[in-house]
């Protein structure tokens, strides 16, 4: 496509800020409006999302953009979860069997900084904050824009828009809206929000639990959750229903019943939390939702991406990395050298949509898997089974967690259907007591269950495919 | 509830005029607002739905309001699907082979009229046409309309509110724009549309094919459908891509291709087609989508029902008989004496919605089953071993098909979970020739057959079961 058409990207969060470094990169004219002040000068992250999971997935588009070794400084690996039972013991469960497979916390903020400064590097990129986008005519591509300061509205006209606008996307919305064409449209909530907490930083500034896991207080019906900082806090998130249960966002409504909640459930966290009062009224109660649509582009004039285009709940610590394989994943299409961005945004949804409608499922999965199967005694025996066959058969084995995960060759999909049916096989062979559960076993009896495994999980998907005929 | 209390509903189709009919006899006041002319004076069905399946969770419905028999005297009888190839060869497929299990095909705008004709019978029901509505405050319960004649909006302020405002409801409207609460919502259209066309009666009045079938010429890709009307003629419904494939509705556009598609695939339909040309360009071409919603209902205000609250693809019959079972199942909950509308309206949804979501993701299998599966050898034998089952073994065999469609004491969820199980069961024992796929099998094997699927299927529920820990 001619390099001397205006591109606009809306959005300058995450999948925004890379889109618009590798468009650079690739010799595109880029300008990019942001919402929000700039992230490098503000702090604008009060009790939303501080920390995340970067893993493989995400790592491999940072590469590409030359800048995986800054977001690796500024990363925590957490090499498995670590679950808190209710008093205070705690168990771990690593995320994978094979040496250097972990996943890392790292600050939304300031990897959002690492790629708007390396963005601004190249001269083709400009990039405005404070511009909140209000509408967008995406037959003329223009979109409109009002200035946070002057409150004055101006418009943009562009050759090509990308709608990177996260889960509230105004792109997504004028698709809805403006019934151009029939638009497949789902947004899905769960029946828990969450709240974020703070655990900070010991006296000596060490962090006061351990910084090499993901923390789990699985309680069933709900869960906290707490994801190391550098600077030595933890950033803790509450799951709990809205409306139901005899402890839930609506009914916590007095300092006296939070603590009596905490105590009764988290006493080990509660111990660490001191400004709990305070941040469970201030901070906000945030929805968890799930968004899916198509088409995500309308003819050679606009495209959705990120968030915009598939919002997921973050149970699987994969909604960044989901966002960051898109611009893997366009810049292959683009290397594919097709003559219309009408046929370049067609080609990346029939590529990618099957992926993302996985992972969008598979986060949800793991919400219940979170609460609640990890402090089941069959999940736990499945768990134990899968480490040991990761670590003795590393080229052999690979968990639904570790397809998803660390193994960003293999698409979500591909993922989902095969980790699915791998879960499926295992649990099954664990429940008929037709595999060893013993905690020591030899590599040989570890051969039997791995055979046992494949050849349960090839009968599934086969039964699965004769079914669908 | 207080049945002084005035009760507006807007939407006079088969939803809304049974939920009419049935809340005066139990003693409420009911006005009901419909934007299109009295169905029973003017004729606005061209082209759209003409004749619908009606089946026995409608005849529960019909029969609790009085109004079976009446429905019963304009119906006709189809004992199964006759399947047409492209020779022109056809071969039939009973939909049970229990005596008395069949469907029926009625017309919507009759049926639609003795609901009607009805509920106007009662003194406390109020029907109002060529009344559009055009927002409703679900805060106020009130409604705007427009009058088709005068072009006037006026208000209407009620205490309760049900929209049975169809798939493209103005109350479900509010409740996405409104976001006075979070509301997932999904609408998901299919790739293909449909198109009506039409086959006359014979000079004579007669029909010109079976009247005790419902046709089905499948393509694999596409299909066309046709079900009886009482007057001698078909309506005929061909279901294609929009944009896929050799032919799609985008380039289906002369005259030519439109008559060398059908003497390719349909040649016998074409034949009996006489004004294929005109009807093709005139019909509209309609979406084929699927709406699903929660929460249905605001506080003691307003409740959704029927096709505004889930709007299903028509494949498997059963639109309308979900949108009638919705008013069998409200009248249950008032039965139940409780205090409040809103509880009312909770009750309804966390007893229904699983049952609507079953009934939309059965009728999107059923399109891919119609269209493609009643030509594959396998599912012709599993068809035929269940017909033999159902006839040998009467109380001891129901197909996924017969749980749906004759069985109104089993709810759509649980027929969907045990029939999709039961049909894995047996498809995977035919296709592992571990039963008898024999034309003629006397008692003792087909006793077999029935043992072996029920052992297969309860093995795959308590598998999935142990899956889903």
């Amino acid at each position: 496509m001619n390099k001397e058409q205006n591109i606009l990207i809306i959005g300058a969060g995450l999948c925004g800020s890379l889109l618009a470094l590798r468009l650079a990169q690739r010799g595109y004219k880029v300008a990019v409006y942001e919402s929000r002040p700039d992230l490098r000068i503000t702090d604008i992250s009060a009790g939303r999302s501080i920390n995340l999971a970067l893993s493989d997935r995400g790592f491999k588009a940072l590469r590409l953009a030359g800048v995986e070794e800054q977001a690796k400084a500024i990363c925590i690996p957490m090499y498995g979860r670590l679950m808190h039972d209710k008093q205070g013991a705690t168990f771990a469960s690593n995320y994978s069997g094979r040496e250097g497979e972990y996943i890392n916390s790292i600050s939304r903020g300031d990897l959002n900084g690492i790629l708007l400064t390396e963005a601004e590097k190249h001269q083709n990129v400009s990039i405005y904050f404070n511009k909140k986008c209000v509408d967008i005519d995406i037959e003329n591509t223009v979109a409109t824009f009002e200035d946070y300061t002057s409150k004055q509205e101006f418009t943009v006209n562009a050759d090509v828009i990308f709608g990177t606008d996260g889960a509230g996307s105004v792109l997504r919305k004028s698709y809805y809206l403006d019934r151009k064409f029939l638009f497949s449209y789902s947004q899905n909530y769960l029946s828990h929000g969450y709240k974020e907490l703070e655990i900070p930083a010991a006296a000596n500034g060490a962090h006061q639990i351990s910084k090499d896991h993901l923390h789990i207080w699985p309680r069933g019906d709900y869960m906290l959750i707490a994801l190391p900082n550098l600077d030595g806090s933890f950033t803790v998130t509450l799951f709990l229903s809205y409306d139901d249960g005899e402890y839930n966002f609506n009914n916590l409504t007095s300092k006296e019943t939070i603590t009596r909640f905490f105590e009764k459930e988290f006493p080990d966290a509660l111990a660490l939390i001191p400004n709990i009062k305070d941040e469970f009224f201030n901070n906000p109660t945030g929805a968890l939702g799930t968004v899916k649509c198509s088409p995500w582009s309308y003819q050679n004039n606009t495209l959705l991406m990120g968030d915009a285009a598939h919002a997921i709940v973050p149970f699987y610590g994969q909604g960044m990395n989901a966002s960051f394989e898109d611009v893997t994943v366009f810049d292959e299409i683009l290397d594919g050298g097709l003559e219309s961005w009408e046929a370049v945004f067609k080609a990346f949804e029939k590529l990618r949509k099957q992926d993302t409608d996985a992972i969008a499922d598979l986060a949800i999965d793991n919400f219940h898997e979170m609460k609640d199967h990890v402090a089941n005694p069959l999940f736990k025996q499945k768990r134990k089974i899968e480490m040991d066959l990761e670590k003795t058969f590393p080229s052999d084995y690979f968990s639904k967690y570790s397809m998803v995960t660390f193994n960003e060759e293999i698409g979500y999909e591909q993922a989902m259907k095969i980790g699915r049916a791998q879960d499926k096989a295992l649990l099954n062979l664990i429940a008929d007591e037709a595999v060893s559960t013993s905690l020591e076993m030899t590599k040989e009896e570890l051969k039997i269950v791995l055979d046992k495994i494949q050849q349960e999980t090839n009968e599934i998907l086969n039964e699965d495919k004769i079914a669908g005929l």
